[in-house]
C-alpha cells in the first residue's frame, strides 16, 4: 500500500466511501519528488553563502503546498523536451506531448477568429482611424471592426489603463446578462467581480472563507488541487468526500451527512463545500436531483457552496447529462443558499488560458461580505483587461446574421465535435487495455482511468518509497513521451490507482498516442504480470 | 490630534523621528468610511436571508486590511462622475480627475505604439500571413512584424496558451539580459519570474517570508499601502521606519539601528526591510551612500531586503540623484545580502497598468527557497501572456537603425519630459498656497505634500470622529473633481497631514487644476483660518 494509502486509511472504516483521512490536506510530493538534476532546471548557480531564509525559516504553509499538475512529471518532460530539441537519440518518440494539463492551445486547438480579431484592433487602435481603414476592412469583417469601437469606447480609451477593481461595468454587465440568458434569473452586475482567471476568484474566496485553522472545508475526491494546495495555503483543513467511480464519478449526497459530522465530532469547523461540476479530474456530471441535494445539505448545515462551473460549455451528453447552474436550480429552490460560482474563459471551446480571464458570481451574499470581497480585489488592483475583455466576448458572441456568426459557429461546434470524438477515441483506447478501466467523459477535457497495478509493481514501489502511480506515470513517460498527473495528485479511494489525461493533442496526433501508449502499458504488464 | 496620531504616539519617544506605532499594520478606514449611500455602489439588491457568512465568522486578517488608494475617496469620485454622466448640475466642475493612482493611461498619456503593434499582431497570427501581407506591411512596421514573428515563435504558436510558471524562458532571458546591461554584472533567467504586476510578486514574496504572527518587516513611512495591506493579510507586523521629508523624504540609514532593536525588544522577529526607490508616495531617490549603508544593515541583521524598484525609470534629475539597482550596489560591495527586486510595466514612461506586467529577481536566495517560490508561481499557474509579452518590449525595446526607433525614442521621451515639467509645475502650485509646502519629486509619479491645517479644524474633524486629512481631501474633491489620497493612507509622522497626487493629468489640464486648487484652497482657509 502506498504512503498516501497507509496514512488515508486510519480512518477507512466500514468500507464507507466516505473517509476522513488524517492526511495534510494535499497529495502530490512536488518538492520531494525532484531529483538534483531535476531541481537544477530552477535555479541557477549564484547560491548565497551563508542564507537567512531556509525552507524551516519561511512560511511552512507555503512550504509544505503541493500542486500536482506542475509537479515533477512535467518538468521531467520539459527537460525531456529540452533534450529532444538538442537533438537527443536517447528517446522513442520525438516530442512530448503535454496531457497534464488543459490547455488546448499548446496543443495546436485554433483560437476563436472574431475573439482575436476585436483583441487585435483593441491593441492598436489606430487601426481604426480613417486613414487607415481601406488596409482595415481588408483584414478585418465589419462586426469585429465595430465591436472594438464598443470595447475602446467602455475601456475609456485605452486597455492599458487599470480597471475598477472588480473590473469594466460594461463587461459586468454582459456577464449578468449572460446568467440571466442562461437560467432564466436575474443576475446583477455589482454580484460579478472579473478576475485572473478561475483561480484567481477560487483563491480570494477560499482566502475570505477561512477564519482559522479549526476552519474544514468539503472537497471531492478526486479534485483539482488548486482546492488541496489553496487549503495548505491559508492553512484550513479538507474534508473530503468521494466521489463514486461505478456510478460514472456519481455523488452520493446522503453520504455528505456522515462526513459532515465526522468532520465536527473532530472539532473541524465545517464552512463550506466544494462542487465541481463537470467535474475535473473525474468528466462527471452532475443530475438536476444531486444539485437540489447539494443545495439542501448546504442549508441545512449552514455552509457556503462554492460551485467551480468552468467546464460548463464541455458537456459531451447534453441530452442524458445536460448542464445547469447551481445559481439556478437554487433560484428554482428559491434557496437562501449563499453560494459563490466560478467561470473561466481557459475552458469550453475558447481555451484562452495564457490570458487569465475569468468571474466569480456572488449569490445570497451579504453586502457586508461583498464589500470585504470588494477590497480584496482593490489591494491587486484589477485583472488583466485583455482577459476581461475576453470574458465579455465569451459571454456575448457574434449573433445570427453578424458577419462572423458563421465562422464562429463553425470553429466552436468544430472545436466541441472534436472533442466529443477525442474522448471517445482515448476512452475506448483505456478500456482495451489490461487491468484497466475508464469512465466515459460526461463532461470537461479529462479522462481518469483506473489501473489495477500488479502487486510485484507495487511492492517494488513501496520497497523504494515511491507512489505507485507516479512511477507508472514517470514510466509512461520515459516511454512514450506523454505526460499525464497521477490519481495521487487529485486524491483517490485508498488502494486504487489513476492517472489524469487531457484529450486535447490533435486528432492527426491520436493514433500514434494510443498506440505507442498500448505498446508501452503492455511491456509494463508483461514485466510485472502478477 | 488624529486617531492614528494618538495611537502612534504611545511610543513617540525622545523626539525621535524613528517610532514603532502599535497600531494595525495598515492607516486607512476604507470599510468604515463608506457612507451607506456610497457603500450601495458596490452591492446590490440580493441581500440574504439569514446570512452564515458575517463579517464576524470570515477571515479577520482581510476584513481588517485596509488600501487607501482605492477606498472611500475614489468611490465618492466615481459616484460623482456618473452623477455627470447622467447630466447633474449639482458640482462646480464637468468631470472627475483620477489624481490618487498612478494610472497614466487612463489620463490621456498614449501608449508606446510598437509595443502596441506588437501586441495587435500576436493576437491575430493571420496578419502575418502571405495573403494578408500587403495590407499588413501597409499598417505595421517591419520591426514590429518581425518581432511578433519572433515572439510567436517563442511563445510556441499562441498568446492563448498557458506559459510555464514563472513565464516564458525566452522572456525572462531578455530580462536577464536587460538586468546585465543595467547593472554591468550578471543575472540569469532562472532568477527571475514573470508576475501580474510588481503587485502579484511583492504579495508572493511577502506571503513567502511571513512565518507566524510574531514576524516584523520594516517599511517606509510614508509607503504605498500594498505594503500594509499585505502584512495584515499574511499576519505579519509593520515594523515602520520614517523619511524625512526635510531631506526631501531621504532616508537616515543610522535611525534604522534604533527602529530593529526596538522591535526585538518587543519580541518581533524582524525579517525583512522593504525600500520603495524612487520612493511611492514621496518621488524621493535614494544616494547610492544610503544604498551601500543599507545593504550593510541587511547583512549586520541577517533580514531580507525588497527592493521596489517600479519607478527606476522616473528620475527626474538624473545628474544629482540617478536611480541605481539595489542589485548593482550588492554585487559592487560583494555583498551576500539575499534579496528580491521588483518591477513594472505599470509605471516608467510605458505606464501599462491595465495589461498587469511585471517581474521580481531572486538575488543570493537559496535554490531550496527558490524551489518553493516556484511552486507558489505554478498554483496559479501562469502570469498573463500578454503582459510577459509586454515586459519582454519594455526591457528590449526597438535599437537605433531599426524602423520604429525613432518613433519609440520620441514617445518615451516626450512623455518623460512632460512628466518632469508638469510635476514642476504642480510643485510650484502647491508651494504658492497658504500653510502648504511640497518637495519636489526627484522620481516617481506622485507629489506628497504637507498641509499645516488649522487647529480650527483640526479639532472640528476630532470632535466628528474624523481624520483631518480625509476631511481635507474629501472637501477638496466635491469643490474640484480631483481625487487625491490622503496622507493617513501612507503613514506620516503624527500630527502632519499630506495627501498625494499624481502628476498625470494631461497638459492642457493643468492649468484648470491648478486655477481650481487654488480656489479650493484659499477658500477653504478663509473658512478655518486661526
Amino acid at each position: 500500500m502506498s504512503k498516501l494509502a497507509t496514512i488515508a486509511s486510519v480512518s477507512f472504516r466500514n468500507n464507507s466511501p466516505y473517509i476522513l483521512p488524517q492526511i495534510r490536506s494535499s497529495f502530490s510530493r512536488f518538492p520531494k519528488m525532484l531529483s538534483s538534476s531535476q531541481s537544477s532546471a530552477i535555479h541557477s548557480s549564484n547560491s548565497p553563502r551563508n542564507s537567512t531564509m531556509t525552507p524551516d525559516s519561511i512560511n511552512q504553509r507555503v512550504r509544505t503546498m503541493e500542486y500536482a499538475v506542475r509537479g515533477a512529471l512535467p518538468i521531467r518532460a520539459e527537460q525531456i523536451q529540452r533534450d529532444l530539441e538538442a537533438g537527443s537519440k536517447d528517446y522513442n518518440f520525438n516530442k512530448t506531448i503535454f496531457c497534464n494539463i488543459g490547455n488546448p492551445q499548446q496543443l495546436e486547438q485554433k483560437p476563436i477568429t472574431f475573439l482575436r480579431q476585436v483583441s487585435s484592433l483593441v491593441e492598436y487602435p489606430e487601426l481604426l482611424s480613417l486613414e487607415n481603414s481601406s488596409h482595415t476592412k481588408a483584414l478585418f469583417p465589419e462586426d469585429a471592426i465595430q465591436r472594438a469601437k464598443d470595447v475602446l469606447s467602455y475601456v475609456g480609451s485605452s486597455v492599458g489603463a487599470y480597471t475598477g477593481s472588480t473590473g469594466l461595468p460594461k463587461v459586468r454587465q454582459s456577464v449578468a446578462n449572460f446568467i440571466k440568458q442562461r437560467d432564466g434569473f436575474e443576475s446583477s452586475p455589482d454580484n460579478i467581480q472579473l478576475t485572473n482567471g478561475a483561480s484567481g476568484a477560487v483563491e480570494r474566496v477560499l482566502e475570505l472563507i477561512v477564519s482559522d485553522p479549526s476552519v474544514g472545508i468539503m472537497i471531492p475526491i478526486p479534485q483539482y488541487p488548486l482546492y488541496t494546495a489553496s487549503l495548505t495555503r491559508f492553512g484550513a483543513q479538507a474534508v473530503p468526500y468521494y466521489l463514486n467511480e461505478s456510478t460514472d464519478w456519481g455523488m452520493d449526497v446522503s453520504g455528505l451527512d456522515k462526513v459532515i459530522n465526522d468532520a465536527r465530532s473532530k472539532g473541524i469547523n465545517v464552512k463550506s463545500i466544494v462542487v465541481i461540476n463537470p467535474g475535473n479530474p473525474t468528466g462527471g456530471v452532475l443530475s438536476e436531483q444531486n444539485m437540489q441535494e447539494i443545495i439542501k445539505f448546504c442549508e441545512k448545515e449552514k455552509i457556503v457552496l462554492l460551485a467551480d462551473e468552468v467546464y460548463q460549455t464541455n458537456v459531451y451528453m447534453p441530452d442524458q447529462k445536460p448542464f445547469h447552474s447551481f445559481k439556478k436550480i437554487a433560484c428554482q429552490l428559491d434557496s437562501p443558499v449563499e453560494m459563490f460560482s466560478f467561470h473561466s474563459i481557459s475552458k469550453g471551446m475558447i481555451g484562452e488560458c495564457g490570458r487569465r480571464g475569468g468571474y466569480l458570481e456572488m449569490h445570497n451574499i451579504s453586502p457586508e461580505i461583498k464589500e470585504i470581497l470588494f477590497k480584496m480585489a482593490s489591494v491587486s488592483l484589477c485583472s488583466n483587461v485583455l482577459g476581461q475583455i475576453a470574458v465579455d466576448i465569451m459571454v456575448n458572441p457574434p449573433k445570427p446574421n453578424d458577419p462572423s456568426y458563421k465562422l464562429y459557429n463553425e470553429e466552436i461546434n468544430g472545436i466541441y465535435s472534436s472533442l466529443k470524438l477525442r474522448s471517445q477515441k482515448l476512452c475506448d483506447a483505456f478500456n482495451k487495455q489490461e487491468n484497466m478501466s475508464c469512465r466515459p467523459a460526461q463532461g470537461a477535457m479529462y479522462l481518469f482511468p483506473q489501473i489495477v497495478l500488479p502487486s510485484k509493481f507495487v511492492e517494488k514501489c513501496k520497497s523504494e518509497g515511491k507512489e505507485p502511480d507516479q512511477e507508472y506515470s514517470m514510466m509512461m513517460l520515459e516511454a512514450t513521451g506523454v505526460c499525464v498527473v497521477p490519481g495521487s495528485g487529485f486524491g483517490q479511494v485508498p488502494g486504487t490507482y489513476h492517472f489524469r489525461s487531457t484529450f486535447l493533442p490533435p486528432e492527426r496526433d491520436f493514433d500514434n498516442f494510443i498506440a505507442t501508449f498500448d505498446k508501452f502499458h503492455s511491456s509494463f504488464m508483461s514485466e510485472f504480470r502478477n
